[in-house]
């Protein structure tokens, strides 16, 4: 793997990336070769306005960058065999996404191209700000089989079992592939899974999407932690973007842990968890924040009285949702949450469809969400909730620079 | 009607009411009565944000008010025929609305009250601003009968007729009651919405809802002009909210129209505008610019070079949208356009269930929104879209002070 590391971000504005941070890390790391992301592919000016995210780098944006407000998520199917026919997909996609989130439009743009031809891009978001818009490509298990990969497919990629309570919908659920989508303006988010559907038409179709609203998670604990629809501020003890080591323990695929092409990957679980508010909001406070193991003023653990404070597991419930989230009641279990609220309409019922768009990322699938997840599936909150889609996706490292592209390291020698 | 006239709005930094566009607007009118709204229920600190609408005044703030970035909009049934309960509710919903639009929680707030108890608010909106949260209640054809007020229906409130092309969707479409809750955040839109449900529990179930990720008009003709999913600037030659005398001709029932419950009210035609966004993405920016009478990048009508340059109508094809759609081609009909984009995931078929969730507000349905729709039936651009939920209500006067409620003017009498 060729690294950027010591080549620290050129521009000080680049968001989620300051240099100190990262250089700190590295060391604190051991002197371990760091997973970094370089900013050369931002327009200087939308770096200055605080609004472009930096594409380029060993690790994917939109993981361990700060958590934008909103979100736009497509699982795609692949509709061709053919290899080559895909990598040149990815190869565009890659092209594609550089622009966009450098705040530029694809190709020609929306206007600038032939009258008597399509425009190259649809245009909705022609004069909106970059609006820290990100884009993360990952593989499902069943793209490896589609293309014939099978042998490359990452042990750590496991099929999900099926976890108590499961109610799940095959037309929400899996895909050969996935892009998220995260930007403070939902309109670009949407403007990108749109564009790049349009760029992949013949060769993947949208299995399924979920706009999400609201972030439900944050990974810059110094901002103030936002709130599921349940009332609750949700990631409060979730990993930092800038807390290098733990990222390399619990997110980033390293060296030993193989297979190479996914050597600064991660994976993606992806859960749509429907709420039930209706019958949530008719219970009482104390039962709430028993179920959580937090009150829900101040999202302090039981007996504490700061957010940030130590959780003691001993002093909640037994079946806290906390408690037995917590890495201490899982083997040390822990993953990278970066979910979304959704609310979708109404059921025919006159329920709001609304809930948590779970969207987490680990260094193995095992390790992380599968034993949490199975922990979880017997804790209080299940009552409230209910999992009603699941996919799993092998996120490739970073597009390292300008001639780099999205599943490189996995398709590079057949392409 | 008990005016506030004369009660210039009393902070500076309350939004979209500027005193002296008012004050001007008023006497442009001859000195008649001024639809007003006063600030007095706003919170000094939210409006020195910047950030709450004024709830009290003569007419309803979210019709001429700046159009926020968010919206969740839905439509409720009536579940019971006991008048008395539904003006409790109405009352309820006021008070509610009064608090959260100020940027406060319902009641006793999230945590505030017994622990034993159901928090009164259900504590995702707590910490936000107040995000120009407005509300913005409308009464359904279907309410007059059920509450056995047939009698005082207002004839312009029409059901509509069946337009060429209609798809509608009885899941989509009608309803007793809405209540528009437009915010820059849409987790403030989507608390409130679920915070009235929840209040009405009992007595009103949602039919339907409708999210609306991004504004595709604008109000405040100074501000950029937002783009529609078709890549257009949209809501460039709209009412703008200062311009009191085209709100008094087109948008506010006034004290000769009748009924007298409706003076400073309107009425709201909603239509769930599907667009065939793949088949408009494969289609020439030529055919693009000709089916709406504008140009693409600036949005300048046919033949002109400025998006604010008046339209020639006869330069452009005589099928475009713009050319149907002008007041000069219906007999003078304006409407004020409030609409929003949305995408609801994926239909069946891997396309994006995306489009124009429209909102129109004007004085009388029949010489508004069906005059117009009328012409529009047969324009170029219906090869690309397609309406398939259709809703229209009678929007009461607004809520005048700390007294006064929601459809005081309608029931009053009875109550
Ligand atoms: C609708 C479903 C869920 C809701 C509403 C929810 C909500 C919460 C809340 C309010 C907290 C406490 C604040 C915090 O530290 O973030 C929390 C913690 C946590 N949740 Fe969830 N959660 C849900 C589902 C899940 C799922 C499916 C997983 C993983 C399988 C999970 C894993 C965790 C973890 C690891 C923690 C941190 C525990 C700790 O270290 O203290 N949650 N969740
Ligand atoms: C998906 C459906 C629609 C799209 C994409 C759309 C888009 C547009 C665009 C781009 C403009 C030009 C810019 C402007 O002045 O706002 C426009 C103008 C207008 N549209 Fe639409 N529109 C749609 C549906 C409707 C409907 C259903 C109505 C009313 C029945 C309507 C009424 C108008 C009016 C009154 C104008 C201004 C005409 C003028 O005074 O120049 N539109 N629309």
């Amino acid at each position: 793997m060729t690294e950027t590391q010591g080549s620290s971000p050129s521009r000080r504005s680049l968001i989620g990336w300051g240099g100190a941070g990262l250089a700190l890390g590295a060391a604190a790391a051991g002197g371990a070769v760091a997973m970094t992301r370089t900013g050369d592919d931002v327009d200087p000016a939308a770096a200055e306005a605080g609004a472009a995210v930096g594409f380029h780098g060993s690790v994917q944006a939109g993981i361990a960058t700060p958590v934008q407000d909103r979100l736009h998520f497509a699982a795609f199917d692949v509709t061709t065999t053919d290899r080559a026919e895909f990598v040149q997909l990815l190869k565009d996609w890659t092209e594609a996404a550089r622009r966009m989130t450098a705040g530029k439009a694809v190709g020609e743009g929306a206007y600038g191209g032939l009258a008597e031809a399509p425009p190259d891009d649809t245009g909705e978001a022609l004069g909106l700000k970059p609006s820290r818009l990100t884009l993360t490509v990952g593989f499902g298990p069943s793209l490896f089989k589609k293309l014939d990969l099978a042998d490359r497919r990452p042990d750590a990629l496991v099929d999900l079992p099926t976890f108590a309570g499961d109610a799940l919908d095959a037309a929400r659920s899996n895909g050969d592939l996935c892009v998220q989508a995260c930007a403070d303006d939902p309109q670009v988010a949407v403007h990108a899974i749109r564009n790049l559907a349009r760029i992949g038409m013949g060769k993947v179709v949208i299995r399924w999407s979920q706009l999400g609203f609201g972030k439900t998670s944050s990974t810059t604990p110094d901002a103030q932690t936002p709130r599921n629809l349940m009332g609750f501020k949700d990631g409060t003890r979730n990993i930092a973007g800038t807390e290098t080591d733990r990222l390399k323990k619990f997110v980033w695929v390293g060296e030993k842990d193989g297979p190479d092409w996914m050597v600064g990957g991660s994976y993606l679980v992806a859960r749509r968890i429907r709420m039930h508010i209706e019958t949530w909001d008719r219970t009482s406070l104390q039962e709430q924040e028993d179920i959580f193991g937090r009150d829900k003023g101040e999202g302090a653990p039981v007996g504490k009285a700061k957010e940030r404070d130590e959780p003691f597991l001993k002093a909640m419930k037994p079946d806290a949702h906390v408690r037995l989230a917590h890495p201490d009641s899982n083997h040390g279990a822990t993953i990278l949450r970066r979910g979304y609220s959704f609310t979708d309409g109404t059921d025919g019922l006159g329920r709001l469809e609304a809930g948590l768009f779970f969207l987490a990322y680990q260094r193995d699938v095992r390790e992380g969400f599968v034993r949490v997840q199975r922990n979880l599936a017997s804790d209080a909150l299940n009552e409230y909730i209910q999992h009603v889609g699941s996919a799993v996706f092998a996120v490739p490292p970073g597009v390292r620079d300008k001639d780099d592209w999205w599943g490189r390291t996995l398709f590079s020698e057949e392409a």
